[in-house]
């Protein structure tokens, strides 16, 4: 039966300048690409039902792997029939390798060859994460993209440091991926990460030595952590032009509306960020007129729909003041509600971007796009 | 125009002993009743969409005055459009009088004959509830059924100070009924509240003194706060004799499933109580099979779901493995699910008891009943 199921693969379909148009296929369904993954930490989207996540457009959510670990555990994921099952997505599921959590979650940790020893964020319990652990976890819970295993560090950092870092995770990609040959199913494919910080050299290096490997993606990683939007957008271009065409690029907890359409630009495919789910919990609704503060007591009054050119329906359905009451009186439907409107506006963000290329007017659009979308309310 | 709506009133249709089936006519919809209230405490049935609370059965919800008059403000409600707009219910609602939040809530409080001065739970400003504000306020929030100001006071408590705020209270009925006729619009009602503690003699005074009100509801109030079961009931049995049959009979802030049906069983006819969500909140879940405990570890790996013979589309699609994990977790799906099970499993109970009185079976339908709910899992 397996046999018979599509294999992983990518093909691109347009290009307008360097933004492309793309699909990949995997046995779970197809991702139009550019997408944006929402996040689905510990097996939840946060403050939205499954349904609503995929209604906001959807193609593809991404989990990670250090949460799960932890709790409720790969091995109980996997006797529960997989996380795709257990909660209720039947899409395409990505999981990180685990790398930048435990760095930036997890206590006491201790960096070897083999792998990260770390105590549990939540009870302190002591566990170790090594590339042939990360990729069975990820084969245990079933993700039909996994990442390999890498040592992501905070920028800035000493050369140094971020060279040691790289050629650790270089190692850890070969590992990952013979992992993978051992954990993995049928369908299920590998992407290796690109580090090296914001050093052109280092970065190239990392590049070149992954796209050795033949995995069928690739990720940009390491970035998001406090480089700053420029920085980042440089590391991409000097970055992108060593990743094969024809493999999907992932840039990794990225990010701003303006992040995605200027990296879509220079040639991403794929994202995931908490943004629009932990902004939502804080008051913040991505709109077609700007970002909204809703806890700004100027909403107070204001019974105009959160956004009326909004695609989903509580965008349209309740008032600014109403949801100005329940973000400042700390309910859930407040949340609840910019949660939804935050997913759905990122979904079609990514599909306005793909509609642009296919037509072939990418840069038309962005600069409309981002005169619209980067006012403040 | 309004004098086209359909006045308040309330149709007895049959009785099956004491238990009573009935119909509360208003210009926003009809309650059947026996009728359960989900309480949307500060305009939000805590972590349902308005929409789930409908489809979930209920024909009324009630919100709270004490919480609203705080935050957001009844007046700025009123200038929003009063409250069925704000939080897109158009349904009835029901506000409490904050007789009795006042009194749990807010700190600092002073009671004489004109009313009660308080300061804030929330930011400590100054406030005064008296009956006129009480009844202003709910005219301003736009209640459909509105409530005596009445002092509640927590027991056990000695008979003559449960006697001083019974009397009290009876004064604070009068004065309630004269702002009521001075805010209130076409349509709207005012209920009395019988106070008395457990006293059968005061229970029996204080509602004869209400029904010489002449009002078109009367509540049983000041129960729910830690005399028991056994008690609540005794003292039901002692109170619903002196009321009029032909007025609905609400015992306000019960209760649990058994509550419902032993309350309905001696003629009472609507209720409210934030168990359904709370409880939810905690990882309980009421089913037709008993109530579960989801925090507990023997769910961790059962990939039943909630229930299988619930209403609630939830308790059918959600294992409770993951909804243990979800609580376990601390994350909003988890809330999100269990209260919107709940809510629903209340109003089914309700859809229950109306059906067997219709059929006259009440008796052998809660016999049943209770032995499939009582159970704990």
């Amino acid at each position: 039966m397996e046999q018979t199921l599509p294999r992983f693969g990518y093909t691109p379909l347009t290009q307008d300048g360097l933004a492309r148009l793309g699909e990949i296929v995997t046995p779970r369904g197809t991702i139009r690409t550019p997408a944006f993954m929402p996040v689905g930490t510990v097996a939840t989207v946060k403050a939205l039902y499954p349904e609503q996540v995929r209604q906001a457009g959807a193609d593809i959510l991404l989990a990670n792997t250090y949460h799960l670990m932890l709790r409720p555990g790969a091995e109980r994921v996997a006797r529960l029939g997989g996380l795709h099952k257990f909660m209720r997505w039947d899409g395409p599921i990505l999981t990180d390798s685990g790398g930048f959590q435990v760095m930036s979650l997890s206590k006491i940790r201790k960096i070897t060859e083999e792998g990260v020893a770390f105590q549990s964020h939540i009870d302190g319990s002591r566990h170790m994460l090594s590339p042939e652990r990360s990729i069975e976890i990820q084969s245990l819970l079933g993700a039909d993209i996994q990442m390999q295993f890498d040592e992501c560090i905070e920028l800035p950092a000493e050369t140094k440091e971020v060279a040691r870092a790289m050629e650790l995770s270089l190692r850890w990609a070969e590992r990952s991926k013979r992992a993978f040959e051992r954990f993995a199913s049928p369908g299920q494919a590998l992407f290796g990460i690109v580090q090296g910080g914001i050093d052109p050299s280092l970065r190239r290096r990392s590049a070149e030595e992954l796209v050795g490997l033949d995995l069928p993606g690739y990720a940009i990683g390491g970035l998001a952590v406090g480089e700053g939007h420029e920085a980042m957008i440089a590391t991409l271009e000097s970055t992108l032009p060593f990743l094969p065409s024809g493999k999907p690029r992932y840039l990794m907890g990225v990010g701003t509306p303006l992040d995605l359409i200027e990296s879509v630009a220079r040639g991403v495919d794929m994202f995931d960020c908490v943004m629009p789910t932990r902004n939502g919990r804080h008051g913040y609704a991505f709109t077609w007129g700007g970002v909204l503060n809703l806890k700004n007591a100027k909403h107070a009054e204001d019974l105009t729909p959160i956004d009326v050119l909004g695609g989903c329906p509580a965008a349209r359905d309740y008032s600014r003041a109403y949801v100005h009451h329940l973000i400042r009186s700390g309910e859930y439907l407040g949340a609840m509600i910019l949660s939804w409107i935050n997913t759905t506006f990122y979904q079609e963000l990514m599909a306005g971007m793909r509609e642009a290329i296919a037509q072939g007017r990418f840069s038309t659009w962005a600069q409309e796009t981002k005169a619209r979308i980067m006012v403040r309310g």
